[in-house]
């Protein structure tokens, strides 16, 4: 028999599953969240104006003209900012940063599915809180968790239900000796973040990324925002693994679109707008759906998520469901254009 | 006292330093290794033609346009090919994939200094196995070293000494139950790439960057190359850590970067006729250099490393070198461009 080379922690572990990326285009995309509006027209000219020789040239291994573009947008100082290789690294990093060696991180059982790999991948214990009966997030159970810290997913996922800023204070408050980092991958379609309090809680880390609300998941960028101790603490983690993991086109890219923020503000209403609209058809259709705060819909049906999904596929429209006993009934649907929504819904109208 | 929420995992560890990188550009840079010549024209013309509204979508995850491009340039198949953001990516990866669990790594005592961070980042144990008097590496002692894998950095930084093919190949026939990852950041620039063995010997796997030959280290693109089994190995571990790590802008640029062989081979041609200069004199004035396989030299002088390192300094030039015993004699010196070069001697002939 041939020798294998990988590790038997490796051999142990299970990876993550992404949605779906058909690179052929024949698809509706509504499977990953993606926003359905192009990037700012700022990140054109930014590529435009790029120079290609300074491509040579490492960038800095601090992204510090990004982390100085996403200070001014976000009020807080460069010393607040971490920025990573999308916001998966970024959340990757909180784990042996902040959890490891101590008493472990705490989530929810339905929410980020690779928080739990995260964790695995660093050899770090987990603690999954149940959601409650209407789906949303069991808070003082979270803070009660023998845990050093919560993933706080807000808008969670894939319920796309979120949690009022007052609340989210409460929490925090509340449990000062537990590190909260609040995954706001979904916050710009919601407006109730949490980045205002980092100035007043040194327990709280906000987590955010340029794929959705920027449009920009084809670049690969997202940040936390939180108080130095906290900060420095990922740039040791991130200085153990690679130097340089924010690329100067990214950050020259990123940096344009961060200021941009009239244009994303009417994106994003466009979304939320869409968003009501395709609620209120699918309720009509017979499915479930929690009010979202995200850009998408956690749609439950009597005929179950891999029907809706299987039949929305042979009709060339994409979204994702979970072979799981708790989520079996749903779907999760990506809040697309006008033109994609109608897609869906004439899909759906001819299945059911 | 305020509680750190760093975690005691993260207070233990000794992050990697990496080059400075003053962004003022007032310095001759030859501190990191960077290519003195721009990116190919086709890079430009990748960039121009990019459609920034992809942006919106996330990018195949598996980066599979770039490993296309990298198999036919290479002549392998997708199925050899894995793509990270930058090699140090890819190299860290390759110590929970392959190190970790059982017998740990092997590498030399002097070499690429980020080898035992990824191992501590792992908890994963290694052995350093000291260079022979001339400096160069004792395959004959990573061979007995009690691992799972040696790292097999040729050419060797900061030595600049190369391995050729034939001796590479004997070392890896003889350790059929050691993976063998060779780190070819540099090999461009001396042209005895083991990348052609890898169809032959499944215990290789070899791993390139874009940041040095192609001119791209603003980027932060590396791939590995060696059979199916190691490059599912590889993208298993991805997918613990970021789905998504080669963006869409990197995977257009490096796919073009690697289809122009004629311009980089002309631009490391020119390297090496300036690296021959410069070491001649360089001896000149006193330094003792091993001949150099890569496009830097490494530089020793009886009045040290530190001093030559703040003279060049004080008079406007970046070199790099390290406080440790064995390396204090030593400067590393970037081959730059012929006029980056005449102002690195003309301030050492002041100085000395």
């Amino acid at each position: 028999m041939k020798k294998s080379f990988w590790s038997p922690f490796l051999s142990a572990l299970t990876p993550y599953t992404a949605g779906e990326q058909p690179q052929d285009r024949r698809y509706v995309k509504l499977n990953t969240n993606e926003n359905p509006y192009p990037p700012s027209p700022k990140v054109k000219e930014a590529l435009a104006a790029f120079s290609v020789d300074r491509l040579r040239l490492y960038p800095s291994p601090d992204a510090d003209l990004l982390r100085d573009a996403i200070a001014e947008a976000e009020g807080v100082s460069r010393e607040n900012v971490f920025c990573g290789n999308g916001s998966d690294e970024v959340l990757a990093l909180c784990v042996p940063a902040f959890f490891k060696g101590g008493r472990g991180a705490a989530f929810a059982d339905i929410t980020y599915s690779f928080y739990p790999v995260f964790c695995d991948f660093f050899s770090v214990s987990y603690t999954q809180v149940p959601l409650k009966e209407d789906y949303t997030m069991d808070l003082a159970g979270l803070g009660k968790a023998d845990a050093d810290g919560v993933f706080f997913t807000n808008p969670n996922a894939p319920t796309g239900i979120g949690v009022g800023l007052e609340e989210t204070e409460k929490f925090v408050a509340e449990n000062p000796g537990k590190l909260i980092v609040a995954d706001e991958a979904y916050m710009g379609f919601f407006g109730q973040s949490a980045l205002p309090l980092t100035k007043k809680y040194p327990n709280l880390l906000v987590v955010k990324t340029f794929s959705k609300y920027y449009a920009l998941a084809g670049i690969r960028c997202g940040y936390a925002v939180g108080n130095e101790a906290l900060i420095r603490g990922l740039f040791a983690a991130k200085d153990c693994f690679n130097s340089y993991p924010v690329d100067a086109l990214c950050q020259a890219v990123c940096a344009a679109a961060v200021g941009d923020k009239a244009y994303y503000a009417a994106a994003a209403e466009k979304v939320k707008s869409e968003r009501s609209r395709l609620r209120a058809e699918l309720v009509r259709l017979g499915f479930f759906v929690p009010e979202s705060a995200s850009n998408f819909l956690f749609a439950g049906h009597e005929k179950g998520g891999e029907f809706i999904y299987r039949g929305l596929k042979e009709r060339g429209v994409l979204v994702r469901f979970w072979n799981t006993e708790k989520l079996k009934k749903f779907c999760r649907i990506t809040v697309g254009a006008p033109e994609e929504n109608d897609a869906l819904l004439s899909a759906l109208r001819e299945m059911l």
